[in-house]
């Protein structure tokens, strides 16, 4: 992906064709199992895959995870006939997946969502819209949470609603500091109709649903910020090994070297945070929950800092949209807000500590 | 300007008349003698000035600074007949200035640089190119830095170049992470003749004369960057009251309370290292150079970090380019980079302390 | 003070007669009218005179700039016949203070203090303990805040009780990391009779008395943490300059010289902080509370990481008690703590900027 | 060892029974040969063992962990009969070893020691000495570094000195901010006879020994760190759980949450880097020595500033030796300076990156 990343960004075109070449390699589902298309690999083998197609370009591989997620969601907490009925093509990508969590109204309190679900027959009518979502208008399967039941998180469940349902229409494209090669948009319901049948696990599951999906979700974004950082300290080791300033190649200043060594450093303390979460996640372990938000919090802020820290190295190169340190500051700039904001992850670990 | 920041942001406008307008508020020239059109206001007054302008735009503003840096170096080491034939029409903006020093080869290491001027007859013969110039290409006076004499930098002169010369081309028009309301090109010289009279100073004295600018200069970005960071903190402090989760607004957070004071907090000291700065330049001390350097050094880099952590504090809205902090945080982002990277600044401060 | 200050943290030392002759300079009550001993001195004066007594000896001229806010209080809300009574021999020094605010139960909520001064006669029975207590046991006047009246603030009198009073005791010398030169001891009162006549200001007004000494400890106090890190830097400086290794002096090395850049900037910045905000403290305006708060916020901060970062670059020389950087360190470790603790701080700062 | 902790750094008690006590569960030589009297376990059960030993006193644990190194580098390198010699009796601490590299003039520059050991029939005549050994005048073994052949690191070799032997000397036991249950003295060589048999390894071959130590070494006081850092959460979790301030625990805190979520996300952080460095060591990879470096630097400057952190939260009890915190802090200072600066560490990952 790498050499298109650019353009993708600049002409923030949603690389369908690209992605589903991806996808013929197994990253269309690659936590899913293989007996409804997917790859059927680890969390950790997950992360490692996000974290070295993110080198490629972040933003497009970071629509990746969350594509994965939607399809684990459904894999994991449908009955038999939804698993055979989505997954496969999500795992072609043949169809490409939203997830609809986040309400203009509610972020960071989630469980607060107001979209409702009301039953009528075999049909749920849909009412509400969802904010900043990822793919939205251009994807196919939108996996909404949506509220069945009383205020709070019971009374949450979870809804795939298909591209075409009358009903369903988007809001206009964001314009965003990057992610630009996947559109973002509201997603809007006015009495969309959808049938019970396509709702995922009980009803007031929904909240559950949404959270253990992020679990994994968030190490998967986090794998995104790595793989960002690491192609940024590569380009930053190769820009000041070649540009020479005061007659020598600026990798002889040490200060520039020590700085290195610290994003280095701090890269590898992200990667491991990345796989010890990842590993505890999948052994479904009770500390999994703290450590994929301490992963989250812990990579997507280091990164950040990595890349900004490269741009710096670049001089003024870094600043130009020929050079991809910017981009890659620009696209993972966005993970420390979203699946959760770092203030939240914050608020998970601070209570796992105080209650244990 | 701020109701056009974002328009001119994304259409990559040079708002050439609201400029003007400016100028005719005294801003197109304030420290600049009365007597050539300036306000002759002091630098301490300049500071505030861009700090107030960049509240609205910190782009615009910032290339506003670097036309009175221009302005003010004709002024400061021009003749008579220089100062009267070019200083009026810069202090009214009839037409715009451009500083030319960064070459392709020579950033840190400006004393390195390479555009040739052979002097034949009253005339000098340029040769050579600037790299990352502000305005290159839509303004009309440039101010050239360039090698009459031998190497290292008692050989480079200051030599005004207008736009219309034969020989003067520039390159293409770069695509940049921020400040899009000013065009940045390469400015070429090949076999361009400048008459002798155009040099500004003695042969031999450009060296200093672009470094006296730049003391100026870099309080003078760092007030821009002053201004957008004050403009975050008050966006934030609106976002965080207005916005509301878990039933209440965001600012009830203790978290995000202890954030923003943290942000003004840093804001104060950064605004007062200016303003010290520009008071010890106003009254050639000498500490100025190191104080300016220090302003510079201090502000770019906590102006950038706050208008960073005011995008964090937006959220998601933090992201999208209808919020006016994204902005503020790229624009700024490469007031670390430029007048002498904030590692330059690191150097010159060091060199004040040891030899002292 | 300079010469003693190792040897009077390392046997802790209270240095009576050092600090009379500083008394003899004025320094007993700088900021204390002339008409009772003082030497009417301006709030910015008064820091500048603590910075550079703390070059010598932070931990002792913290003990003084608290003796010098007790003998301000007495100064400015005492009634002409306490104001001659107790302020004299406060500015010579024959007499030293304590502030007696803080107890075991309420730290910074000092509003909840229990400390009961019941009125009978013409006499306060005073009940409870003081915690934390600068010069507790060895000092001669202590400043007390207690509840004459109901919960909350408005309950809290100021009332001077003076040693030997019976009933008056105190806890054990505490084992400190720093402050060595001063004792610290709870004070405690067990139905302590304390003549109504004693209480400075009115019934009630107690809790804005002690209020108003810390606007001013503060500044002071951040002062003392100046004087610290300007010491510190300055022995980096000589340190790096005169220590070889790898044949050249340790200052030859670029990332050790931008370190020190950074040191002081940081230091020009906590500098500038204190002085601006001791010029709003004088002049008594609406922004004086947070930009006091500010100022101890950043510069206790940035002067601990100051002389921190001075330890590094001393090698293991900074962690022997022979040299003085690491002292520094754990002198002003504190002033991160007292006055109100920077948490404290942030919360004043984060409630003047929603209030306002 | 925590119920002494305290009292060992006020009496600076080097608590050489309590070591032996623990030596008798295995710990005086854990990755030593069992045929040599250690227990042979991994470079990972190493660290896991430090680390949880300094939550009980990191002063003590860390030189247990240089009595382990030295012990390790005569078992690797030494030959038959010098590991049969020395080891069984330093496993059992019996008796105590020293490493002795650093030289008055000679830190981080290291291959610059001049200490000399001149060859006379069967013995080397040391002259010299060397700074800052840790149980220098205490223990019975010292392995030197000492300089048999010409300059530069190829002229170092290793030897073993045991206590008593004439011409060897100590000097003046040092004053330190932390590590007080463990003497720091100079040791003084003056003329002092070694017998040529006591050389481990190779003639020359002394440099390549020290540093190989060193890779363990840092990982390991690296795991001192860790558990410091580790008790002092736990400390600053009760602590926050305990006191109460405006009428709820200080738990209630959003902001102290928050900060206690970092601190723990940091540790788990170093944590990683330091196992994962121990799994490099000891498959023997090539990036170990990068891995080790990178584990030192990252580990000893986070759990710091955790232990920092942790007295901020204590409030003026975190500034009291009666509450362990402050003890924590003080003793892992030392471990950003030791066994390479950290600075040093930088320097080793900057070379491994460039020259890779």
């Amino acid at each position: 992906m790498a050499p298109h990343m650019a353009e993708w960004d600049e002409k923030e075109v949603f690389p369908v064709e690209i992605m589903r070449q991806a996808a013929r390699l197994g990253f269309g589902g690659i936590y899913i199992h293989p007996e409804v298309g997917g790859s059927g690999l680890s969390r950790l083998d997950t992360t490692i895959i996000f974290e070295a197609l993110s080198t490629g370009c972040a933003s497009t591989t970071a629509y990746m995870s969350i594509h994965n997620m939607c399809a684990w969601m459904i894999d994991t907490f449908g009955n038999e006939e939804q698993r055979h009925q989505f997954c496969p093509s999500l795992c072609s990508m043949e169809k490409f997946a939203s997830y609809c969590l986040t309400e203009p109204g509610s972020g960071s309190d989630a469980a607060s969502l107001l979209t409702s679900a009301k039953k009528s027959g075999d049909c749920y009518i849909l009412n509400g819209s969802k904010a900043f979502i990822s793919g939205g208008g251009d994807t196919d399967i939108y996996v909404v949470m949506c509220r069945t039941g009383g205020s709070g998180p019971k009374g949450i469940s979870c809804v795939v609603v298909e591209k075409g349902t009358p009903g369903l229409s988007f809001g206009k494209k964001e314009r965003k500091v990057g992610w630009n090669s996947q559109p973002t948009r509201a997603v809007i319901f006015e009495d969309c109709m959808v049938p019970v049948t396509n709702r995922v696990g009980a009803e007031g599951q929904g909240f559950n649903i949404a959270m253990s999906g992020l679990n994994g979700g968030r190490i998967n974004i986090a794998s995104c910020s790595l793989g960002a950082a690491h192609a940024a300290v590569l380009l930053t080791l190769d820009h000041i090994t070649v540009r020479k300033q005061f007659g020598e190649p600026l990798a002889k200043n040490q200060y520039l070297q020590f700085k290195l060594a610290e994003m280095a450093t701090r890269l590898v303390a992200a990667r491991l945070m990345v796989r010890n979460a990842a590993c505890s996640l999948q052994e479904d372990r009770n500390d999994a929950v703290a450590l994929c938000s301490m992963a989250k919090l812990f990579a997507t802020d280091e990164c950040f800092a990595i890349c900004n820290q490269a741009i710096q190295m670049h001089g003024g190169y870094g600043y130009l949209k020929d050079y991809a340190v910017q981009q890659f500051m620009r696209d993972i700039r966005v993970h420390q807000i979203l699946e959760g904001t770092n203030e939240v992850m914050r608020m998970i670990v601070a209570r796992s500590l105080l209650h244990e």
